[in-house]
């Protein structure tokens, strides 16, 4: 996994991964090439059946996207995550699914294209671990905006490359990441490819 | 339940009801005194771990919130409910998780305090029936909206008395409602007291 100097490890495009934090350790998520959306969860590894909720954390916060300092909350209302540094101009989204197989076969794409959705149980098992449902994903770096009459607005990220978010832990969890695989809309950027990302835990 | 003649039922103030709507059929429910926040949900009743999703919702539709001639769809992207009347101004919310035992507490109120989140539970369990989860709700009549920086801002209700709202089902649901227990903001009017609905299958 990492290296405990917090030397970088790479995501492959399209793929995803489950990293346990520690309470009190910080993960941070690289944008390497700027243009990637990375959907994110996170679970209790105490307990699975409390993740990361984004209703709950929209509710605590009176905000639809979380800034530097905000602390994100669980399906029980319980401190998760803290953004504790975030150099990109901050867009991301809470508002959206994670891209799933029934989207893709909308988009006329084969079956068997990989999905965030998907990347995210596969990661869980990759330890060992299910959950029977998917959460509502933290979209990292995903551009979408709400329109003056309610539209949901989606476009390319404003990221740079090397852009960063950094989170604290508030209790032992596995960070689920997905790069993802969406290289139909230009939501990975108007090239439409999807790129790796790189993470490291500190 | 609800007589063959389609009258109303009440729903009393605080609480909850799962409502069988088999395809095909409507739901009416009205804000009999008007001010009242109704958390909705739908389950497949073949399958309960398919419900409506207000993620998947927003994504279909590109819009934060349905409007009539919308079809909401479920956590596997499936038709679930058609809102084919809303004599309300339209306005409802699909961003913020049910009032739960927690919010209740930070709230400063007593230990057992109903909760959306408790009545669709206690709803289920009336059924015979139950779900690990608490799937994010469709907040009738809610008075949620998103500021110009991206704040969820709260207010009382915009409906008069009587407003309706009428879903044709997609496929065999239970919907569950609740008519919210908050009595501490004004989610449910300026009086901060919740008060019965009313419901009736067509």
């Amino acid at each position: 996994m990492t290296a405990p100097d917090g030397s970088l490890t790479t995501l492959q495009a399209r793929y995803g991964v489950a990293i346990p934090v520690d309470r009190g350790h910080e993960l941070v998520i690289v944008n390497t090439h700027g243009t990637q959306a990375i959907d994110a969860w996170a679970l209790n590894r105490a307990n699975l059946n409390e993740f990361l909720s984004m209703e709950h954390t929209r509710s605590r916060l009176s905000r639809v996207i979380p800034r530097v300092g905000d602390t994100m909350v669980s399906n029980r209302r319980a401190p998760m995550l803290t953004l504790v540094e975030d150099t990109s101009p901050g867009v991301h989204d809470t508002l959206l699914c994670a891209c799933n197989p029934e989207i893709y076969r909308e988009h006329g794409c084969p079956e068997g294209h990989r999905s965030c959705e998907g990347n995210f149980h596969e990661a869980l098992s990759q330890q060992g671990l299910a959950l029977g449902c998917t959460p509502a994903p933290f979209n990292l770096f995903m551009n979408v905006a709400v329109g003056s009459h309610g539209e949901v607005l989606r476009a390319a990220p404003v990221s740079k490359p090397g852009d960063r978010l950094r989170f604290r832990a508030e209790m032992d969890v596995f960070v689920v990441l997905s790069a993802c695989p969406q290289d139909v809309t230009p939501i990975n950027g108007d090239d439409c490819t999807p790129r790796d990302i790189q993470y490291a835990v500190l």
